[in-house]
Parts: structure tokens; sequence; C-alpha cells
């Protein structure tokens, strides 16, 4: 029901991811008399969908914590992440209100043993294909030890959706130099040098080395990472604007756009920022996928691939066991024994 | 001496905003061996330069407490902002070392009365024309307050360079809500709301929209400024490389980018990173202009246009000005007279 395009957008997402992934069945929920209509117009999608009526939805204004009052146990979009707690599902993707997303699915999924606070990760295109960042905005001022965990989270989604063995992960900061920057990221790299994890990592990388792509994996705070990743949407905007200008500024540059119009537009498609679409959060017991509130079918289409990308590889359990070695290794050097907590006791408990 | 490229660029670039400029004058610090060659093949640099020879220079990697320790009262760049101290220039401009150039600018002139840590702060291509965004490096973790100051300095800054009477200020942050950000943004926001200072404050701004040109300055720490600033630049270069890559990809295209040739030079020109080089140090007792170090003489040219603007202006002194009322609301707020130092006194008293 979410998104600025409410249903139209997942219905019509869901028939375009349905051709690439005949396999998926999806549960929807939401409003049925709504849905059903949508779903007559898609017989593809139609036959491999169930639909779960509920009245209520969480609208795009609403503060998390009204959403959590409001919603609780009855709006499409508590429903739809229990069925991920539950089994019903492997993994949730809304295009709905991302602090009722992240606020619902921290109270219904909790998060990881180990993992204090959830990171928003998605794919950012650089110059050698594409490269894993995080956090976008989940956690606001997050300590050294919650930056190791997420720089461990993001390489554990890199090896997914990138398919490498080993992924280069890197700290974003304000020079190489270890002098520089905030305590919680100089503390950070010492704690994953120090942590001899089966980890490539890197050390430092400065905010354009994110498109070049210098490591696979960029980690830092959610301010950070929501700030820059806004301020390369809007760079990418200017600079296509300042080119429309200057091709329409004379009648030779617009004989030559008619020439190059092709390149023109496969230029387009590399910046649609839907191809990209489509953010993972990290660290809870349980796949969510944010897809951007804004899109349509096609980039709704691509947050489904990324969804089938996490949930085929049972991401979960990949994090799960990475954070295990760092949490063996943190409990070493306290003395410990490592913690033996899986999440399927956690979620048992819960 | 600074700069990759040494007194070649400076020179150079002298040579370049001399014919801008024909009323400044230029006292050159640095190897007199090196720079009287220079001068000779730019004789209308040379009628208004005078060579204050030193052997010692800064070098590029000298940690900030090396060269303070080897070059206090000895190198090019120490006696360089000593001559603004002592009034024998009115502003200083340096391709050299940043740390360098900060650590020694806070010795020699000190931060101004009321202010805490200084501020870099430069111009950013905007969609609408130009942005002031400050500040981008020189403080990691500010508070509220100084926040607070950075906005009273790039406002003022903003009127100088923009010739505008009432700049729009932002503070930059992950959401325009109230409850969304770190506490210092949103301290920050409060006080700029109840200092009934006569400033045109905006609210919050995202990433997206500095390049939108929603504001005229752009308040943010220096971790994030300088991670946007590159993230920008990097983005910028990705799609530009984008595109050469998708004309050079068919004949078709590449006839287009004939016709079309003028168009992408000035889209070039319109990126080039030369045309808004120079960066302000803001909160010191005295102007301080930092160049790139990777540019040429044409960027070195723009570095010196900007520091012809600010010391024209006399920024200092509007800073001050500006800062004495928000002092004078602070201790309103606290119960006490505002405070009456000037600069002048302090710097008599340093």
């Amino acid at each position: 029901m979410g998104g600025d395009h409410g249903p139209a957008t997942v219905i019509g997402g869901a028939e375009v991811a349905s051709i690439r992934h005949p396999d998926v069945r999806f549960l929807i929920y939401g409003d049925e008399a709504r849905i059903r209509p949508l779903l007559e117009k898609h017989p593809r999608v139609a036959s491999v969908s169930e639909i779960v009526h509920t009245d209520i939805a969480v609208s795009m204004t609403d503060k998390p914590s009204q959403a959590l009052r409001r919603g609780r146990k009855t709006s499409s979009m508590w429903l739809a992440i229990d069925a991920v707690k539950e089994g019903k599902a492997q993994v949730v993707v809304s295009a709905g209100n991302t602090g009722a997303l992240m606020a619902m699915s921290k109270v219904i999924l909790k998060t990881m043993p180990n993992v204090e606070r959830p990171a928003l990760a998605a794919l950012w295109p650089t110059a050698r294909g594409e490269s894993v960042v995080l956090d976008l905005g989940a956690t606001i001022g997050p300590d050294a030890s919650q930056l190791v965990q997420f720089a461990v989270m993001g390489e554990a989604f890199a090896r997914v959706v990138f398919n490498l063995e080993r992924p280069l992960v890197g700290l974003l900061n304000i020079g190489e130099e270890e002098v520089k920057g905030t305590e919680q990221v100089k503390d950070a790299a010492q704690m994953l040098r120090d942590a001899q994890l089966p980890m490539h990592f890197h050390g430092f990388v400065e905010g354009d080395d994110i498109s070049k792509g210098t490591v696979d994996v960029v980690v830092t705070d959610g301010y950070t990472g929501n700030i820059a990743l806004k301020t390369a949407e809007g760079t990418a905007r200017l600079v296509m604007e300042y080119l429309r200008a200057a091709i329409s500024r004379s009648l030779m540059a617009r004989i030559g756009y008619l020439f190059a119009k092709g390149a023109f537009r496969a230029l387009a498609a590399k910046l649609d920022p839907r191809a990209s679409n489509g953010a993972v959060f990290l660290g809870l017991n349980g796949l969510v996928v944010k897809s951007h509130g804004g899109t349509d079918a096609t980039g709704f289409a691509a947050a489904i691939d990324v969804a089938v990308d996490v949930a085929s590889a049972d991401l979960v359990s990949r994090i799960t066991a990475d954070l295990c070695l760092l949490n063996g290794f943190d409990a070493d050097a306290n003395g410990q024994s490592p913690k033996t907590n899986t999440p399927e006791s956690e979620a048992v408990l819960s």
C-alpha cells in the first residue's frame, strides 16, 4: 500500500520481476478491493500471488511511533514483516514509509545477537561497476564497534550480491592518514586491523573513492552515508541539467544531439536511479528490502531483484556466522568464551 | 612554494589575476632563486610584486605538528601568514599543505573572540549559480554552538561573495523533519530559530539540496562537508566518464559529438573544478585562502579572485560584527551583558 503511487507500482513491479524470476511467489498485504483489479490486469503475477487483506495501511507521513501505535498487528506493513518472522515469506519488500518500516522491522524481527543497531545498505554505481554502501540512514551516531558490525554485514552482503569471495572493505573518512577523522572512525579502523577477521580491509577511503569503486564495500555512519548518497544523486542530476542546457543553446549542438541520441539514452539508462533501487536492512533476524517511495514498476522490480538475491543466498545466516567470528574475537579479547546464541533461538524466545 | 607544481602555478596564477585586478600587489614568500626567473617571464606580475626570500618551505607531506616545529618563523608559509597579522598584507593565498596552513594560521592569527573553531568555506556550483558550503574539513565534531558560529560566518561570506543582502542559510541534515539527525544539528537548528539574528534561516536541507541551490549557505561539520564535497566531485567525474564511454561506443554518436563539440566544451568548463577553486578559512583574525594543491595557473587565479573579494569587503570585520550580535544574544540569554571584545584588542594582547 506504500510509496507515492500505491499498489499499482507494487503489482506492476511484481509483473516485471516475475518474468525474471518465474519461481518467486508473492504474498500481497493490503486492501483487496484495490489490489484485486490490478492483479486482473497482470495474470502472470496473479497466478503466483495470494492477497492477504487488511484495511489498515501506514501512511507515508506517519511518524514511526504513530505507525507502531496505529498499525501494530493490523497494518499491511506490520503483517508483511510478520510473515517473514513466521517463515511464511523469506523477505519483505516495501515502498512505504522508511521510518515506520525500520521501526516495525526492529520490533518484529529484532536485531541479530551481537548487533546493536541495524544498517541500511544499497548498491552505488561506480566506474568499475557497483559497490555496497552502508549505512544510508538507519543508525545516527554509531560507535566504533557498531561501525565494525556494519563492515562485517556489508561484506557479507557484497559477497552475495557481487558473487565475490573476498570483497574489499573501506571505511569512509576525510583522508587516508590514520590521524584524520572522527574518533569512532579511527577506533573502528584499529579494531578492523586488529580483529584478524577473514576480511580484506583496505583502510580509509574518501568521498571520491565511492564512485571510483576503490573498494567493494564502503562503511560509514547513517548520517554521513545518507548525505553522501543524496549529494551524489543531486550532483548527477545537476550534470545532466548542465548537459541539456549546453546542448539546447546552439543549433549545431542540437543537430549533434540527433546523431548521438543513442549515446544520451545509454547515459540516461546508466544514471537511472531505478536500476539501483532496493536497499536492504542488515542486522535483523529477517530480510527487509526498502524500495524508493517515488519509484515506478521498473524501479520496484529492481528492489524485488535485490530481495530475491539476498533471500536465495540466505543472507541472514551468512551475516550471523560472520558476526559470530567477530564476537568470538571480541570475547577472546575479553578472556571470555564466544557467545553461542543463534538467531533461531533468539526468535523462539522473543 | 606549495602545491603539486610549486611557484610556477603561483606566479602564473598571479599573472592571470593581475589582468583582472590591476590594483592588487603581491608579496611573494619563498625561494628567490626559483621565483625570480618566473617573474622575469611575467613582467606584469613582476611590476606589482616583491619577493621575500626564505630557503625554508613546508612540504606537502609534513604533518601539521612537524610543519609548526620546522617552519615556525622561518618558512614561506609562516612568513606569508605573519604578513597578514602584521598588516603588510590583507590576505594570504596558498596552494600548500592544508593541515599545516590551518595549524599555522590558528597559531599566528588566532581565532576571533567568541569563535572556538575555524571553518573552511568554499563555493559549490548549483542549478541556480553557486552556494557557500562550510565546513569542508577544518573542524571535526563541532558542537551545536560551533555550528551556529559557522552559520553566522558563512552568511557573512555569502553576503560578500554573492553581493546578497540576506542570504538564505540551511543546516545540512538527513531529512527536513525536526526529529531527524544528530543531536548537534538539531540543537543548532533550535538555537538559530531562537536567536532572532538578522539571518534568513531556512531550516534543514538534504544532500541533494546543495546542488539544487535551495539555500545560499549550507552549514555542516567538517567531516560531513569534506565527504559530501569529494563525493560530489567523484560523481561529476563519473558522469563525464559515462558520457565519454557512451559517445565513443558508436560511429553515429561520434559524428554527433563533432557537431555538439561546443556544447561539450561548455559543459566541461561548467564542471571545471578550477573555476570554483579557493576555500576561505573563516573565524580567524585575518584572511587565509586555500587553493587546491593540484591546480594550475587558471585555478590559482580563481583562488586569488576569492582572496581579492573577501579582502576588499573586509570580511573579518563583518564576521566580527555578526558574531557580536550572536554573542549579545547568548549573553542576554544568560542574563549577562554582551561582551565587548573586538578582534583588534585581541590582536594587540596576543
